[in-house]
């Protein structure tokens, strides 16, 4: 607990009771929002977890994908988030018995080691850390803990990402915008803003992206577009625009649905990466495997359903996948 | 000159004479590299420009687009590449009579706006402004002045921009790297480095791309690739990537071909789009009219030579596009 000893984050400490019950802090951080979750240590030692859990607090913040925000403003939120389901939960570092972070953007060990130095400077020396991608989260959060499987996440950002029973990884796409993740919502929402230029500008056929578009962002031409693109990175801007997408391909535009079409490929792609690297099919390409769908692209339940079409397209491949839609937010499961 | 009356960067001012002759500012300011060249006034007031111009001084500095490295960045370069440029000719913003901003990213009515008001708060009230996109000092540049024809830019950005003789004029592309600018470098960057994830997640096929965009960039593994992307929001960083991608296009590597050539396709579809919307080959299609090429990607003369790629697949469609290249730098005609 060397940096922020005295910082403003961490006051309310000094109101809470010196030796409270151990607790531990499960921690989703995503590249829109960032949850985090304080657990009683209280819990079977082995076995299936229970069911509900039993949350003592809960604290939202927004983004903590440090290539999104940076990493400055993405350990602030992380911070931020930590200290405020302590505070809720009435209680404090010193009781804190294992911290698990789940962080979108943590790619390479290096992202991970940066993230395990950083909380071992915050918290007391007896904490456990654990640090991993948040696909690894979502999940366990589908399998009550069990990490085995693939999970596709596809929100702002889109990962897939899988284990074997005996422990082998694999990971496809979730390497963000710039490289080419056009299943996210991010990349959804780009290639619309694309078509709305492409058209404008006589390269492309028209579509109800442009009117669609244009209105719920309250400009008057596309060539405002631009300015109105570049004046924020931030990436869940971009990707809050999926809805208007949706809605133009329900409402019959041809150039919208092709994008939609496009993304569930994409998506389904990614899968089917991980599921051919791991053979989560076995040997003969028949075996169940547990897939689990989380993210608001493919949780969207909208007429042009995009999470049930990716299904459809990965069960053309290995029909034992299983589709799984995890009820609770990831952080039940973390 | 309310603002940095005092500040350091026109120091200099009060080492130079105070009645100098007149003098005119021509910047042309791009996303790698921005040029400012000071020029006497006692030019011809009409007919053909002197050829070579009679140029007092240049000063080079970096990126100067609001869209790729913010407002206050890029002013800031425009304003010290402005002052670099009057101290090495040993005059001061009382002599400046006119000057002729260039810039990439003014796509908007609004963007020249704002670049107007802050020029009139830095030089003195009798100086003539004119804030235009690069594009358009690109064509002069090639037509010595006279503001006909299209202009193809392809270099960290890209974008086409055509007048006719009566002044209509019209643009495709130049929407930056979110917004579809697949041809520029950035874009055949960041479809190389996308298509090294691929290969790497197996997703797509292998390719040349990743051991060379590795060794270049000193790192060991595709993953870190995503660590190195978003470390530095740079467009130009990205960018210079593209002599990778050409060099293994032209060692036989099918990924990198495959996107150079659906590169040349986005950059001649741009020109297309221009020429069709304001009818530069006539009424029967046959006319001919100055096409205008610059920036990094097209005057590579590799052996895969993208300019000229870009040249055939415009003449199969306006066989009428008289290709030029300007040998001089485009202040050369601002």
């Amino acid at each position: 607990m060397k940096r922020h000893r005295n910082g403003e984050i961490w006051n309310f400490e000094s109101q809470t009771p010196a030796a409270g019950a151990g607790v531990i802090l499960g921690l989703d951080g995503g590249t829109t929002s960032t949850v985090c979750v304080c657990l009683p240590v209280a819990m079977p030692p082995a076995g299936p977890l229970p069911n509900p859990l039993p949350i003592l607090s809960r604290a939202v913040a927004g983004c903590s994908n440090h290539n999104s925000v940076g990493e400055t403003a993405a350990r602030e939120t992380l911070q931020e988030v930590m200290a405020q389901a302590l505070s809720k939960a009435c209680s404090s570092r010193a009781a804190v018995q294992a911290v698990c972070l789940a962080v979108s953007g943590v790619n390479h060990p290096m992202d991970q080691q940066r993230l395990l130095d950083w909380l071992r400077d915050i918290f007391p020396s007896h904490v456990k850390f654990y640090v991993e991608n948040d696909a690894v989260a979502a999940l366990a959060s589908g399998t009550m803990g069990k990490l085995h499987g693939c999970v596709l996440i596809a929100g702002t950002g889109t990962i897939a990402y899988g284990f074997t029973e005996d422990g082998r990884e694999a990971r496809a796409a979730g390497a963000g915008p710039i490289l080419g993740d056009w299943g996210s919502g991010y990349g959804i929402a780009a290639q619309a803003l694309t078509a709305v230029m492409r058209a404008h500008d006589g390269r492309g056929p028209q579509t109800k992206l442009t009117k669609n578009i244009l209105d719920i962002l309250g400009l008057s031409s596309p060539d405002e577009l631009i300015g109105w693109t570049y004046a924020d990175p931030s990436w869940a801007r971009i990707a809050a625009l999926v809805p208007v997408v949706v809605s133009s391909a329900e409402d019959g535009d041809e150039v919208a649905n092709r994008i939609l079409y496009d993304s569930v490929q994409e998506l389904a792609d990614s899968v089917i990466a991980v599921v051919r690297r791991l053979r989560l099919c076995g040997k003969d390409g028949g075996d169940t495997f547990p897939l689990v769908m989380v993210g608001g692209v493919l949780e969207a339940n909208k007429r042009w359903d995009i999470g049930k079409e990716v299904i459809n397209c990965i069960s053309k491949v290995y029909p034992g996948a299983d589709p799984i839609r995890p009820k609770r937010d990831l952080t039940a499961a973390v």
